[in-house]
């Protein structure tokens, strides 16, 4: 199937292991970007998947490419020009001490992107999905507009849009984030949010949760899907639902409403190696479950098979296969080696 | 002590930390194989080990003889000849995610060697015991043949012979396993299992028991310690038992049958490092302890204590001494620092 | 405020991960040391930190110097001369195998040098703060006599003098330890002990405790810090109490007795990054929240948070801000990345 | 333009810097190998690459095609089945010491690959070009028949065929090349070669030549060049000129001849960062200065600069773009940084 | 001494070795600049130096001040602000192949800094020199304004002003520079310039010179120093001569005008480990030996080693001592070990 | 054969690459020594090489030990016992900037040692070679006696006898040297120095030689092996001639007086690797030829061949075959690969 997702691929530069960044004089260099993230996820699962945003042509965009290629992702579609790959800083937390993101993607070659450098209907051609992120329009500029035109075109090719919140409150306000994605919602077909961003984004929240304290309500949850749907229009809603005991160790589950009912996935205990992509590693299952038509417990159980074992990788990047996310969403979660 | 150990040294290549095998360029490249494994730990321990094995003579070759004599592993009955030193490639789990293992052993010096690369008089002149596990003749060629050789000249030396089973789904089927274990058995006098081994093998299951959901019964796995005696002859009879919670934490414990009772050690909650010979270490502690005419239960203790430390270690090899094992054993799993 | 910390700042010989002495042929070259690591967490709470001691003017002496200097600590009163650099080898535990350190610290530029080296008046000149531990007399030689001089100038210009006992049975007998802390003992305002230092020094034990065992009685610890006060005159008395589960998990609090109460802070369940510097980092906490006046259940929830946060550290160094230690302190602990 | 070259891609594994096989226990895993190179190359000067060869389906053979495709190559011809990823051990020399191969390649998918596994048809459909080199036979089994069923379907749809002699002897006897590539030469329309394959294949030597002492004849290669187009029928012959000096540094030249003149490339003194797949890297070279139809004077330029600049760059894998040859070809040698 | 340098600091992300961009996931990040780059030098020379930059409040803003702060360079006049730290790639070149430089600069905390950032009466107060480079100014904004309040800051007080001409073509245009360095050059003391900076920014140039061929014409620099000088009023001028063999073989000399004569160093055969921060150690070499009246021979031979050692390590520090350089620089360049 | 060497073998902490000692958070750690090489560098050309010193029995006096096996030295004399394993630190010098080197051996197990620690009527029991350095009567305390003592149940044993006279500056003064080597040469058969130890230890100079510019007289050092053999009566005596030319490249050739008549070896013109070992590897290449009764022009040959390559190797240790040498010492210097 072809798949479009959109965003921005950011450079990822982070201490290795637990360092912090004032000890070390050498980072991984990768690559990574919500939107990306899915692409990467798909191409993985098989699909036939694309990629667009805007990279220089200098040899650091060349790399940003090339990490996408390197696993399958089409990249046709990726305007060269500008000068500046974004950056994201990242320190890997451990235990109480929280992973610490720098973000350093001001005026970067997608930021600063104009409605002529994407021709949405040859991009969309042919393609049974659109996909992105409430981090694109808060890139700023001409994003919110772009990603609004993206959106009709898909429409108007019946073209299945999704769109996962992501708020990032270094990005915009919560304000901010209302008054844009309040204007793209109805575009939108499937909603994807975290256990915080119905909150932050569309002030939508949980009876008798507490994130901070790791306590959250599984039927607040179903409140908030329903509510989302009926207030936005959209026609299926996840949320992802995180109880991070500690940076080390998080508990995962999620939930999906199809438009009828809510299902629940399983709840995994997850010792993390990279939380980075969690949520990106969900909506790619649940996109590739929703278009082979999964029925909905199976779905979910998928994208959240798939989410738990991001968690489990380094990096940006859902390195896993379909039959490895079935193991496991079909219930072998020991761990045990093959051999 | 002299002790004779019979298999193969492979090269094991490993993506560092938690990377999966596509994200890597680099990887670790050390030594094992499940009795080379049990050599190493007995030259820890202070005992004459020996390996025995077949290794081409160019630096890959090489390197795997000195990876042994770098412990102090006696490697003068080593034959060397022969094209290829046989890989294991192998990926490290983590949380829900399983540790992955790629053999391309196929054609390596030992697979490909004959019944007279080895003078098994002059090998188990003056030994005090004979330890081979399944994978060897799990190789095929003439190896089948060759360790009914070296068990029968034990057999006639009066050195005892230990046999872990090792099963090994990709180096062969149970019905070949079955037919070829069968006609070993007569030789082995102590048979080593872990808790999947003597089903895949002899099909001696435990009742109550299901492994992948971690549970497994004590009293079960007795019934499989004593059928095992009976039906083959064993004179003693030792079971790992590994619950698996996830691929970064297990339990660990182990019964030993001495022919009369059996005794189960206490029972570990591991952090696993490295997982990978961790039945090698149980072999080895078990070794040292019936050499040194330990009563069962201590024998069990010591086995299962240095087993578990096994699992904290990097790499195949288990690099601790005996006081190490013995201060664990001793009840002390603290792991406090001393300074 | 300006803050004298006294000790021995050693190169810190570490191999990577988790791997053995024996399996390396690289080692992170850090530096630390009791004092020192105290010296450098008041530097990143932004104090005016000057760390005493004496290096060589050789390579490796001056990059102990541009450790400190690095991270802001003041270099200047550190004495230039002698020969060696005090080392120590330290092997990282995880689960049931203990951390192992081997102290190659024999002859060191501070272990030879003498009273005239330091001029404690000059050093001591407008300081707020006096800090040791008890690492510094066990090095012998004139280090004793050094400790004491220093206190007494402290106390002639009521600078505040605080100990942490941190006894080293590699370094010297618990008789030793007691005969020379005796003597130093009434030089002292505040005494800061782990849970084992207080009996093992001054034969001073908890009751209802079994420290092996991970068992420690919170009332028999608040008998400890009364009995410490009362029978050496110490103004105030803080106890850190580690339960080592394993290696690589341990549970954290402290208690700090202000002369007329005990207050307890929270516990923390840790995963375990590098535990060494744990207690340093408690006196740093300390320390700054004395000078801060910050009241007495404040004051040892800043110092257990912050030597929480050291726990998921690399290296002997807290690299902390004071933010980070109170955003801890004040409740969340649930590492949630922010972004 | 679409160009199709036909080989085997290996995992390279090769100690970092200048250790020696047994001195490490990490390797750098890459991936190379003579035709792949040439495809690589081609990708990076922007050609429409495509790379046949058949590799296993699991990860290792996985990584093989991602090594590939990052760099732009098309991998949809690639045939996956087999067990086995050919390998090749690499040790690099430096001074008077030589670099150091071990292959072990023997048993691999494209080894036991057979005829059946490639539709030439298929793949040479609206090619322009058909690249192999003498590596290719040399792996027998097959590869002989489907080396010259390739070719003749190349030559029935008027597609150039190049090939570079490349004699290995390790994988077979000068008597075994010279048979097997004279039954192929007829179909290969461009004959590449360096300064010892002429004489080990087909038994045509440059007279006035000292490899050993690297003192080589340029009249004498001339020779070589014309004997090998008038006995083979070779429309045109490359010959590149190696002269040792020793393992750090060499000298690089090559010669054309395009069926009427032989045209020198100018020599360039290289100090080696990594002297493989420089002859692959002239192969592209002057694939694409053909198929641009330069004169043969800058196409010699061109081809030669660009392996120079391979002999400046890590792996097998020449990583430069045709701008950056060009600036090379072109006069600078001075390696300035530009700023 | 109190020596001011100004400019900006950035980070440094570079392959490790020989390694291309595309090749890699994993780079050195240090921090180098111009200016800074000199301060780190007079540092490590004893004196007492002070760097002017303006750096983010954020952990790599800290990184940053770090850096300098470990070699003992005073960071009390650096403004804390903004949002980036620029950034620059490095790709080391090798032989042929030139070093490859990637600005991403642009929106640095100092590169939009204001006049308002910086007191240059108090920054100056008691300074012994002032050092900076044509980099500065190019970075734009209010900078060209800033240098030369400085500038004429510096000259009020009678303290001597350094410049490095420093021509950077990806920062502007020669026409730009030109315009802006001659409105600074009236307040400028001494001028340095490397073999082509001259030429770029005053249009002076020496006869009978092909940089690009490492031809240099020593009589020729003569008179552009004369010229420079005559000119725009410099008092004093060094010209650094480098003569590109290639990227791993340079030769390395300058010349001093102090005024009155013209005076050569010897000229230094350099393997190039690091070429970056070469011209930047010369200017510190000079600065120091001007500062310590030593003749004119004297300091042009003290600079050039100076930066002849530069080229032998890694990254843009020159960390090298007086006794290192005066060894060289009184003519021992055998490189023989000392032991 | 059977052969003795005893000497010291330390951990040799080194930066990696071109890295200065202050700019680096990491260390290669491996082990070397003067005559610890030359006994490794005899196993690796098959010999029965013992290694005899004292080491602790602690872990890292373990790795040391560790280090001699991995490469086949037979570790079965070393004497365990004392607290040190002395330390050096090496950093890696380049072009005109020499290496440097950091001792800290003072107090070493093997320092401390006493007569009635080595037994050497059983270590030379049967022994046909006993090789010592100067390095070891250096380090003070009982060891010039113990030599002495060696020495004397050597010559009893008409075992030869060789010193290479290794002068260390740092260690001991020319006087000290002197006196106390002149009392061990009648006990020396055959004598190895190198250009410089000569004259530093006996006071015997080279006419028309000037080391520090590289210009070194082979007629002049003759008469060096001439005076040598008549004043101290050794039968034999060996020089190696090291030109330095920078740090990076070294010419290098010996020569070798056998009683008769003097032999020198061609000289070879070396790209430096690791300059550390160089003569020890000549020394052991000599004790081979001699011990084979080659032809002196062919002993010299391989000696220098051997330690020719030795430059281009990591590490102190000569991991370098028989064949290898050979290969070099006959003629091919050219570093062609073999493939």
């Amino acid at each position: 199937m072809k798949i479009i997702t959109f965003g921005e691929l950011l450079l990822r530069l982070q201490p290795e292991g637990y360092y912090r960044f004032v000890q070390v004089d050498k980072m991984t260099s990768t690559f990574g970007g919500a939107e990306a993230n899915v692409a990467v996820s798909l191409a993985n699962f098989g699909e036939d998947s694309f990629f667009v945003t805007k990279l220089p042509c200098h040899e650091i965009g060349q790399s940003a490419v090339n990490s996408l290629r390197r696993f399958g992702v089409k990249t046709e579609y990726i305007v060269r020009g500008g000068n500046r790959v974004g950056i994201y800083f990242n320190e890997r937390g451990a235990s109480q001490r929280p992973s610490k993101c720098i973000y350093d993607r001001a005026g970067s070659a997608i930021a600063l992107s104009q409605k002529s450098d994407f021709d949405w209907n040859k991009i969309l051609e042919g393609a049974d999905w659109f996909h992105f992120t409430g981090v694109t329009p808060a890139l700023g500029g001409e994003l919110p507009e772009i990603c609004i035109e993206a959106c009709k075109t898909a429409n108007a090719k019946r073209i299945p849009v999704s769109c996962d919140l992501n708020y990032r409150s270094k990005l915009w306000s919560k304000q901010q984030a209302k008054e844009t994605m309040e204007k793209i919602a109805p575009y939108i077909d499937i909603c994807i949010s975290n256990e915080e961003d119905a909150m932050d984004v569309f002030g939508i929240s949980a009876d008798d949760t507490d994130i901070e304290n790791g306590k959250l309500s599984k039927e607040g949850y179903k409140n908030v899907a329903r509510k989302l749907s009926e207030k936005y229009g959209f026609k299926k809603v996840a949320i992802t639902l995180r109880s991070s005991i500690n940076a080390s160790r998080n508990k995962w589950a999620a939930l999906f409403y199809d438009g009828t009912d809510c299902f629940f996935s399983r709840e995994y205990d997850m010792a993390i190696v990279d939380r980075l992509g969690g949520g990106d590693s969900f909506c790619a299952g649940l996109i590739y479950s929703i278009l082979r038509n999964e029925n909905s417990q199976r779905a979910v159980e998928f994208a959240s098979a798939a989410s738990c074992l991001k968690h489990s990788i380094e990096g940006d990047f859902n390195m896993v296969s379909v039959e490895e996310v079935e193991h496991l969403a079909h219930g072998d979660s020991s761990g045990r080696i093959q051999r």
